[in-house]
């Protein structure tokens, strides 16, 4: 199948462009390399030293596999890169990660926030129009989060729900609370896609993604140069990962608030795991299916106290501190989402352990001495009212 | 009270700032003559000859009522333009019409989708950072439209809906199924605004729309320099409006389709009535109240029907036509709306009459040698596979 990866220099584009690769499948990515850029001008890195960007990594994989992927260079809110892409590729189904993932980023300031949403809603646009009209019949594969819905206290229903009212029912886009411009931003491009399916007759999958841990995947382990990125900073970090890092470190685990904050996580090999699935099991025309991809839910809290328990295995002594929470959101709360949808189709968990725990922990015992330990707190806060404190 | 009006050249910006200013309010106006460029660049043009601009508007005035009204010619997604205009002005109130309000402009293309979804989201990101920066407790008074909840099939309630879902139960926003991109770029704006109001703590009232009729307001006769525009073409011109105009100049009315498309109307003096009802009772802090700003719900056959019967009734014959139609909607379905709230704050509404329709026809009759007839018919369809039908 030829698969088009947008974003594919990211953490979880460049593993999702080598699986498909491995399976055979004709792969092409795009990137804008614009996470490299954020972090140039935050002076963060990368945990692990990565190849210095999609020309040698397709390099590599050549050189390794004997597999060819093609790339562009290239930013998607750019109609001429998108237009010439997909005239060029002709992806018979579109991998999309090429947008902005930063709540922390999103909420910096007001030109943050501007550019999020610019930038994902307009790439968005540009490739529904593209698909429209160039490859009307390929399969839109598009990255959302469990983010957009918020923490509502009722369960969490896979993108729809059935509301009976006053005596009528109706089955409905579920309603979305999200907590960030750029959740925001997924929440406005899920209402677009959801527009192209219905009237332009597109077939897309909605995957509302968790929180993805982890630093290997089968094909990222077989040579340094095909590692896949790993952030543990304030902006592009995120919990489980930040936690395992901050325990190698020494650095006490940076509970945000009370810790009873609650979300859907999955290792980075089950996100590998939903995509393949998703794009081998296409939605119909005209349908915008949504998926719920996580495998488990844990508290920040529990979190901690996972990452504590593997350190004890292994002899490191793991603090954890409460730090007041920067962001705006329930701190105890119901959570409770529905995620059969990818299971029903075959998807086999890799639940969280202490193995994997222990297996990260030696990971990034490698690379410790790369860290930039001024990029481990919070530093943008959602109120800005209270930056004074 | 200080009030800033954004798109305060426009239909009913206009309208709106003539009577603050009558009332007694501090009144300023801002605009970029996006909608008067986008006639020039059709060729198309209001039926009413309006003044210049708004330096002409606003002398014009201050000659007849001694009232003064500030002015900015200016695009408010230009974050100089906007911080600059809200140090300057200080509102207390700001009544949001500074968007492309049209769905068939939204439709035309790519371009035109890109051009609408950022215009409209920037400039209102714009806007509420400049009143959580500057002025944090000025209220937000914004246009939506009730287009964007699409045609559900429950009742529609203002905003929010308790939903109740396996023995639990939240009160959440309600579900968006809207009709074009322009309708999903205050979707997207409706979100934006509830985060505003949730996380920052601002006040706002979304006003959902119907569509306006009407041509004549209290302050708009008193000087033919103080008319507000009437489109009546294909892309900015709305149901009713068109009909009457149609009927005025010998043309078929055009139904899209079987005309069981049904709506929310109201009178341009209503829409002022009803922003003065939002404005003198502002939201809380942290709330953003919604109201469906509406008087009655027709579909689009009765009002042929109505602006057809009004016509007999003063010698004008009157045809009903059905065109093919260029929009993706049901054409027959459940449409029961909400609309108390505006009522419980005092709102009288102006019912259609045939008085109404008959005085709009002797209006139009003035101007309707500036008719530009090849822009009544609709040329942006939603489906373009249907474009060489």
């Amino acid at each position: 199948m030829r698969i088009l990866i947008l974003g594919g220099d990211g953490y979880l584009g460049w593993p999702t462009a080598m699986r498909f690769s491995s399976r055979g499948h004709e792969v092409h990515v795009i990137d804008n390399y614009l996470r490299r850029e954020a972090h140039r001008e935050a002076g963060s890195d990368s945990l692990t030293p990565i190849a210095t960007g999609l020309p040698e990594r397709v390099a590599a994989w050549k050189e390794l596999t004997g597999n060819d992927i093609g790339y562009t260079e290239g930013d998607l809110t750019d109609w001429d890169v998108t237009e010439a892409l997909f005239r060029d590729v002709r992806p018979e189904a579109v991998v999309h990660y090429g947008e902005i993932p930063s709540a922390p980023y999103s909420m910096k300031d007001r030109n943050h926030a501007v550019f999020t949403q610019t930038n994902n809603v307009v790439n968005t646009l540009n490739v529904i129009y593209a698909i429209r009209d160039i490859v009307p019949d390929c399969h839109l594969v598009k990255l959302g989060t469990m983010g957009e819905y918020g923490t509502p206290n009722i369960d969490i229903e896979e993108g729809y729900i059935e509301i009976n009212h006053n005596g009528r029912s109706d089955y409905l886009p579920f309603p979305k609370v999200p907590g960030s411009m750029y959740h925001l931003s997924k929440v406005h491009d899920s209402h677009n896609i959801h527009f192209a399916c219905r009237v332009w007759g597109l077939r897309a999958t909605d995957l509302n993604q968790g929180v993805v841990y982890g630093i290997q995947t089968d094909e990222t382990v077989l040579d340094d140069r095909l590692m896949t990125r790993f952030d543990y900073d304030d902006v592009f970090g995120t919990a489980l990962n930040r936690f395992c890092l901050q325990a190698v470190i020494g650095h006490p685990l940076t509970v945000y608030g009370k810790g009873g904050q609650t979300r859907g996580y999955l290792n980075i090999v089950d996100t590998l795991q939903c995509i393949e699935l998703a794009v081998e099991h296409p939605a119909e025309r005209g349908e915008m299916r949504v998926f719920n991809q996580f495998t488990e839910s844990f508290s920040i809290l529990d979190l901690a106290q996972h990452v504590q328990k593997a350190g004890a295995e292994v002899g490191i002594d793991v603090e954890i501190t409460s730090i007041d929470n920067p962001r705006f959101e329930l701190e105890e709360h119901y959570y409770n989402p529905v995620h059969t949808k990818l299971l029903d189709l075959g998807l086999k968990p890799h639940l969280l352990s202490d193995t994997l725990i222990e297996s990260m922990f030696s990971t990034m015992e490698r690379f410790k001495d790369r860290v930039v330990a001024d990029h481990i707190l919070p530093r943008d806060r959602w109120q800005p009212a209270d930056e004074g404190d």
